[in-house]
């Protein structure tokens, strides 16, 4: 893909810049506490559906600035839930079960942006955070940094809502049924030490001011070593693999097949041979067979039912 | 639904009064070391299928008396497996395969009864337990409370037979396949201190006599905060969500929109914004839409062959 | 089945060993720091079929020598990747998307046939170990012990390739999402006290000594006093249950019908009843009903297109 010009989107909720392959996107709305708005969902949205296609890129950072009231302090229901719903939409109703009305959580749908990412994502979350901000800015990344003085709150249960942004899916899949039930059922707010929040996260950081850098440098350490299309593949195989083991066996076997004799895998064998560096260069753009994606998407956006 | 009438119901084999909002079980089978035999699970089968529908319970707590020599002692097999077989189901005989035979193992008819209970559900083991006082009477639980000194034995693979009720869908979800297999695979006797029970338990007490207070205390501050429509609602996605994320997206986004404009939706953000306790309102029975359950279930009663 | 001759098998990259019910498997390549070419794969493959059929074996204990250089440094790509890959299939290139191409991954093959043993798998980790050396030869066992100063590495994203051996479908299964995709999307090397490791390994030894002979006893132990079909069957709950609750509700009912009433269930209920050791004479290749396996399994061998 031709690179991006991220200063050219009129961002303003978020800030985006390049260091080196590392994107690191920022939340903008410390005036704000960093809520949850429509604005913010259509923003991040679109940047990760760049970052994903953008072949400079490989390692996102998501974070916020550390000296904001907060990480983010969930969506701002100042007046109701109803903040979250389109006009539009809501004339159309509730339509047949299971793909059932027009609304779609916009929770979800940043979550499923940033879970579709391609490249290694990182949030690095360096204060409080309440619902959303738990949920969609850090469970579909593939690793979250936390200041050990964050409130994480998930008071989904105490508001009279359920669980969002596909937190049912992703949460008892990262850290198991037992510990997503006490975070979800109970409503409660934890700490990065809870035991329920065990293997969570990647790390945890005594101050604030630490978080972002030690995401950072984690991320070029990253960005410097591995293979794009590697990560991209491996990021699949974890949540896109086979029902069954033999079902996966038929995958990963075409997956390293392809990999170990494109150019990036040759690069990584004679590489480690000669005791040294390897210089990835293949990218999604540019070498990522067609076999990839082999698994089907259901289509989640919602088509109206008149012209 | 018309509030039951427990004291009516003529249990032997249980104790059940609701005390406000959360509903008490009690094993009454001191005597017999609170083994498990085919009465007992007539009764808590009733019990948790009315305690599902009773518009007036919010949390579920199951206890045995303190001062047993044990939570369950296992099944009741003084004469042999046999007594877990009724003689009905004799009759009929293996049939096809997957859904094969008349027998329905009473374990997981057990388990699943306390699953499907839409209410919070808690298990105060306040002592030993064995087989299925580890499995059915403490696995379909969203909470379990121990006592520190319990010893938990799951001997099954040491008896002859495999494990049951179900210990073989829901062991390796709430903890994960690897220390599910090391509780189920060598069976064993474990204290609540066990690597191998890491996550399992959601609090440790040190003596029997603090078990069911602790976990009522945590039961009522749950009935007195959290909605009933958004608790079982968030249980269901946590256990009958999409397979895929893009179908969990599908699935929340009809959740959420029909909670959050709901009576229950409604006083949870005025309540946040008036910084005042929710009052939530909202039953099962009264104001759960028909879009739940969106899941479809096998049946698993055994229909006879012949009439 | 016919007992079968190991010795007679003429391995020359393993050697292997009955000691009563436990069969030992130990790498010989230890000059060559227990690499992993396709002669061991090819042995690996034959010695796990038959100990799956070898109707004596009740525990299979895998190990390395623990003065080897490693307990297995990887793959041997001294030359490249393309020693994993077999000419005649390359013949056959790529065919069509999910069953896709000709070739299969070696460490998949090993992997499988590994878990598909339906005897207790033991693997006893003695020293570093690399790439397929943590997945394939360590991830498809039943229990790990591995030795406390064990570096572990998993370098696949830094050399260019994906996560092989099926360890996509078998990490996130047994510890969960979050650690699964430290340890694979790093690329890291990690010590068994590492937290993305926790609840990997059964248990930990401070010596290299000491991993086979704690592995070794806890297998006699395990040999002793277990039943081999209920060991099969609760094997088999654990990975091939039903998809929902009343799914494997079904299944682990037929399974508890149908061990509780044979030999080994009488044996276990009259052992507890009379206060001794169990002795159980059921094996899998004599007293397994036809309800095992009760799933279906997709056919993963190649088949040419042409004769």
């Amino acid at each position: 893909m031709a690179s991006p010009n991220y200063a050219a989107r009129g961002y303003k909720d978020i800030k985006v810049y390049l260091d080196g392959a590392v994107a690191v996107v920022t939340l903008n709305r410390a005036k704000q506490r960093n809520t949850y708005v429509h604005s913010l969902v259509v923003e991040i949205v679109d940047v990760f559906d760049l970052l994903d296609r953008d072949d400079r890129v490989r390692v996102v950072v998501f974070t916020a600035e550390h000296t904001a009231p907060a990480y983010c302090s969930g969506a701002d229901i100042s007046s109701s839930w109803d903040t979250l719903f389109g006009k539009e939409e809501d004339k159309e109703g509730p339509h047949v079960l299971v793909c059932p009305a027009a609304h779609r959580d916009s929770g979800g749908i940043v979550t499923m942006a940033i879970f579709r990412c391609r490249k290694i994502t990182i949030a690095a979350v360096n204060g409080h955070a309440v619902g959303i901000g738990v949920t969609g800015l850090q469970l579909p990344f593939d690793f979250r940094f936390v200041w050990a003085g964050a409130k994480l709150a998930l008071p989904f249960v105490r508001r009279g809502i359920a669980a969002e942004a596909t937190s049912g899916y992703l949460l008892p899949r990262l850290i198991g049924h037992a510990k997503a039930t006490a975070l979800l059922l109970t409503g409660g707010t934890f700490m990065p030490d809870s035991p329920y929040l065990q293997g969570l996260y990647h790390q945890v950081l005594p101050t604030r001011e630490e978080v972002f850098p030690a995401a950072l440098a984690f991320a070029k350490e990253l960005a410097a070593n591995t293979s794009q299309t590697a990560v991209a593949v491996t990021k699949a195989l974890l949540w896109r693999g086979g029902d069954t083991i033999e079902a996966h066996h038929l995958i990963d076997s075409r997956a390293i097949s392809e990999l170990a004799r494109a150019r990036d895998g040759n690069e990584g064998t004679r590489a480690f041979m000669e005791r040294r560096a390897a210089n990835f260069q293949d990218t999604l753009g540019e070498n990522m067979g067609n076999w990839m994606p082999w698994w089907s998407e259901i289509e989640t956006k919602y088509r109206r039912a008149k012209l």
